[in-house]
């Protein structure tokens, strides 16, 4: 506490990221990280790309990368917005697009970062219940609003909407923007992007943290309306002209041309995911359906926070979260074959 | 232009950075970038940590980072805050420390970043003009404010205070943040680091992009009180949990633990500086004192502008700013020894 602290800080109540535990020899499914490092190109490209060059500024917008973005998803590169990661693409979208009368809508169950951006920028919010089944109803979303956000995977879920489901969300809801936080779309969900081109309120927002590997590298981008891209950057350049360094552009640019590595990865995540949900209802556990590379679980007899407990006694680290409504489940990482089956073994062995 | 732009946006006028030409055989004297490469030990580091740990998020705070910088600076760990660029750092510093009643004071010749910020944080802020010689007159900011803030050496002048005239400023004003924003301190200026610990309004401000060649790396901090610290802390983790990714960090570790490399790089820019000074003179360049790796300098007989357009046809590109009271000067960077001297010749043949 600070009698120099603008009155926003001692409101503030910041987002507490999964553990990055210094012990080597954990068995880490608590950060929806992938297990499978990025694409040896990435590594060469990074690697070569360690020159003195560096000792001159990025290029602000990043424009290589938003070019290979754009191509990838077949859009122009003016509807393309480069960020450290898309969290702070996120960030800028709640200052840039989110600052209105009205609430924001969003699920109950959700991203953690949504009520601290609101916070942070003074947005009103309302959230929105889940289904029992923790599923997103899109009516509930028919309402007086200034703008909706909700990842598609939802996270911790996991559940997914369809293209046609969010299709019908614009079609009932013109008057403000939707956001559409695609961070775990590419394990088995299909991409809302194909709308981008036929409804200008639509914003997309997905990562190279979760798909691509490269989470130690820090780049996300949003995918929107050239006049939607404009106010993003018109916020990031009244806050940082080079929030993406060249290291991370010259990543970010192996990494989307790598398709072949990309796919082959993701393919091997949603094997080891439909492995790992068999094996947890044969011992009892409800799974919530999931598109994304983590699952969400619980059993019916033991308690979600001391199972949470005696994994990590046995070196398996997951994330449990103590609000109310999901205290009673575990949100599990899918690892490397060797790692869930560790996973499952000391499950096995507590329940 | 979009219905959907939050209010904030509309105001905007973001920050224009010294250009990054794609073409590569210019002599680049515009962006106060250092002319010479990262240590060679920054590299090698750079290069062991390319791996597949890059699939996992980063240590959220640097730690590692901070704690080379707070023995750098004989600080504890809590007196450090470390962003994307000092330019983040600043940004959440107008956030944190300047949303107050009072107007925040800064030069009106200055880093044009300053008033963009306040902008983006509806900060209301009052230029103080710098002295006919360019210079910051302390006394001119003994007055009501909600904050001070200037570079030392300031930018695009590279005139210096000492530590005495900043010790004396924070003497004067006890109720709100002073920061001291030192890019350019390490060519010839006396950090008042050292103030530290006696004041608990001081904030500094340091990059690795000037004096350590990282410019493409991103990596800037902050040193102050512990309690200013958690302040930015708290905008940080409401903004972006992992701002400076794994390769910067471990760049920037390597870079703080190479002394040697910096101090000759810094060396032999202010031998370069004195050199240029002498020349420029001679040929009839009014030059202002400079502690910086750049020079501020006019020509009684000649135009700014045109000067600048007319380097920039000989491939050597300078900064020329269009505000009334300094578009008859010319900002230029120092760079190494043949291309100092290309400038020469090319002024030489101008004047």
């Amino acid at each position: 506490m600070s009698l120099f602290w603008s009155k926003v800080v001692h409101k503030l109540h910041p987002y507490v990221p999964g553990e990055q535990p210094k012990i080597s020899d954990l068995i880490k499914l608590n950060a929806n990280e992938n297990p499978y490092g990025p694409s040896p190109k990435v590594l060469e490209a990074i690697r070569l790309g360690t020159s003195d060059n560096l000792r001159l500024y990025p290029d602000p917008n990043a424009e290589p990368l938003r070019q290979v973005i754009a191509k990838h998803h077949s859009l122009n590169i003016e509807q393309v917005f480069i960020g450290n990661g898309s969290d702070e693409v996120l960030a800028h979208i709640f200052q840039a697009l989110f600052q209105h009368d009205g609430p924001l809508l969003f699920p109950d169950i959700t991203y953690g970062f949504y009520p601290i951006y609101s916070k942070l920028y003074q947005i009103k919010y309302k959230e929105i219940a889940l289904m029992d089944d923790f599923s997103i109803n899109i009516d509930d979303y028919i309402q007086a609003n200034s703008g909706i956000i909700f990842p598609n995977p939802n996270s911790p879920t996991g559940r997914l909407l369809s293209v046609a489901e969010v299709r019908s969300l614009l079609i009932n809801n013109t008057d403000s923007i939707v956001v559409v936080d695609e961070a775990y779309i590419d394990f088995g969900g299909e991409s809302a992007v194909i709308l981008i081109n036929e409804y200008s309120n639509l914003f997309i927002t997905q990562t190279l943290s979760k798909s691509r590997s490269l989470a130690g590298i820090r780049v996300g981008y949003g995918l929107g309306h050239a006049d939607l891209i404009e106010g993003l950057m018109r916020i990031k350049n009244s806050f940082n002209s080079y929030p993406v360094d060249r290291l991370a552009i010259i990543a970010g640019v192996a990494s989307i041309q790598d398709h072949n590595y990309f796919q082959s990865t993701c393919d091997k995540i949603i094997k080891s995911r439909d492995i790992i949900v068999k094996e947890l209802v044969k011992i009892g556990f409800k799974v919530t359906p999931s598109a994304a590379n983590f699952i969400f679980v619980s059993h019916p007899k033991y308690n979600a926070a001391d199972l949470a407990k005696e994994l990590r006694k046995k070196s398996v680290i997951i994330r449990h979260f103590q609000q109310n409504r999901i205290k009673e489940h575990l949100r599990i990482s899918i690892g490397k074959p060797e790692e869930n089956q560790q996973l499952l073994t000391v499950l096995n062995s507590l329940v």
